[in-house]
């Protein structure tokens, strides 16, 4: 299935990507995209799509590596049990860690906070060759810290720097990093988990119900729940302003947590697929030469201790 | 002197700042800018002043670093021997290091080429309260790597996005960087040392006849020398398109090493001096709290081991 020729795997994954897409171009309001979609799939053909993804993620991620010139990198963004962690879990399991990072962004330390609020993101971005996974990113200092002014207290900045236009100028910055990061190779996937108040509260319970699950509530969860619209108006305006061709948002519904896992691994599939990638190929004169080693190395194996590797007879 | 009043010391500093300031309001040529200027001074002159801002700027930055705000990036550009390590090294001998790191910048390494080109910049900027100084800095990325494309090819950007617009947009996005900086508290100085090519041949002949400065020496060095005429147009191309109210270039006449110590160092700290840096004030809860728990120190020392500081009595 990952032999497919990009052409036709794009077409493939399409319904499952472009209904999602926000690059900025059309009208925006979050309340028209549906939290619990399922783009005409039942779960087991869901979970073939999964599996299927799975394998092509991690062929591609060999291809990226070893080519070593374009990153990934991929954004998730939610509210709480939107299910962050375990959508990483199942799209990214099958693809090598040595070209994969994920990394979490809480509640920012004392170093962090002595730097301007991008900083603990910009040097966790990934290599090139490599696919970086931000759980949470530079976009909670667009949200939990507009939700809480006092967080923004808490980042140090000189007070008369602090006017109205301090979101709108974070938008503007952020776009312009993320132009600039895909003008140096890196492809950016945005992603925001969306899911209901009611599914929020079904996994909640769930989480208070199970003791394998419990460590993952916390009692801030509660708190932040009850800022429910305060926080969607503010997604809303994130997704309407730093929505961009080079580094898209997509609105992925996440009630059902199987549909979510196609949607991004459909989109970070797509996404590679469109870079075409290949492994670097040897040019002519280390051909002739490692056809040299090769003999030497053959030599060796039946005459015992021959000719030194690499030195002409 | 350090005591003057904010209006006076930048009254009585700005000859030797405005001239050589460019804030990309009007327009920039290169050659009308004299490499031998002295601002009528004598060296004699210029010594004196450069000890009072050494007081000075060890004064504000003692302020900075406790009021932990602002931060102050200085970054140095020139030509080989235009003097940026001495000129360092004369302007911040008497800066507490502990609020001052310098970062000089020589040939990216393979983690840094494995990022795009401002990451390990990026990750060097200094902390809130600190000064961060850059020994050549982002802009050798729009400067040398421009003078030698093949440098470009390291950068292993993927060969599409290498256009002919790339230069416009490092600058572009060098100038949003800079805004967003400025905008989270970081005050922006760029000095280009601006030496003549005779004083070049001067300062290297120095090096080559004195056993204590031919280390500093690079065969290097007069290959690019070979490519004067061309680092300057980059230079004026850079000056011309990155200057702005917020991060300022200064094309510092630096033929003679002590004025370009003057310009720089009144520069520095004219920017401190605008700050109105304070020693942060304890409030009134913490004054009350404070005053008890001198007293407990006091009794302690005159009844030895006597009730413990900071509980009541």
């Amino acid at each position: 299935m990952s032999k497919k020729s990009s052409g036709s795997l794009s077409t493939e994954l399409d319904p499952f990507i472009s209904p999602f897409r926000i690059d900025g171009t059309g009208k925006f309001h979050l309340r028209s995209h549906k939290t619990d979609a399922k783009g005409g799939l039942d779960k087991a053909e869901g979970e073939k799509m999964l599996d299927a993804n799975r394998k092509r993620l991690a062929d591609f991620q060999e291809k990226l590596f070893a080519q070593d010139r374009w990153s990934v990198l991929v954004v998730l963004q939610g509210m709480d049990a939107a299910g962050k962690d375990s959508a990483i879990k199942g799209i990214f399991e099958g693809v090598n860690p040595q070209g994969c990072e994920v990394t979490s962004f809480k509640q920012p330390s004392t170093l962090e906070l002595n730097h301007d609020f991008m900083w603990r993101c910009v040097i966790a971005l990934p290599k090139r060759g490599h696919i970086g996974i931000f759980n949470r990113s530079y976009y909670e200092e667009c949200l939990v810290t507009r939700v809480h002014p006092d967080l923004l207290e808490k980042e140090k900045i000189p007070g008369k720097l602090i006017t109205k236009d301090i979101w709108r100028e974070r938008f503007d910055y952020i776009t312009a990093f993320e132009r600039y990061l895909s003008r140096n190779g890196t492809v950016i996937l945005k992603f925001f988990l969306n899911i209901s108040k009611q599914e929020q509260r079904t996994r909640f319970l769930d989480r208070l119900e199970q003791p394998g699950k419990i460590w993952k509530f916390s009692m801030n969860d509660v708190t932040e729940r009850a800022r429910w619209d305060r926080y969607q108006a503010v997604y809303q305006d994130i997704v309407r302003h730093t929505s961009s061709k080079v580094a898209p948002w997509h609105v992925v519904p996440s009630d059902h947590k199987w549909f979510a896992r196609v949607v991004i691994g459909s989109t970070v599939v797509a996404a590679l697929d469109r870079l075409e990638l290949r492994f670097p190929r040897a040019d002519k004169a280390s051909l002739e030469e490692f056809a040299q080693v090769r003999k030497a190395l053959q030599r060796e194996a039946k005459g015992g201790r021959g000719k030194k590797v690499g030195t002409k007879a």
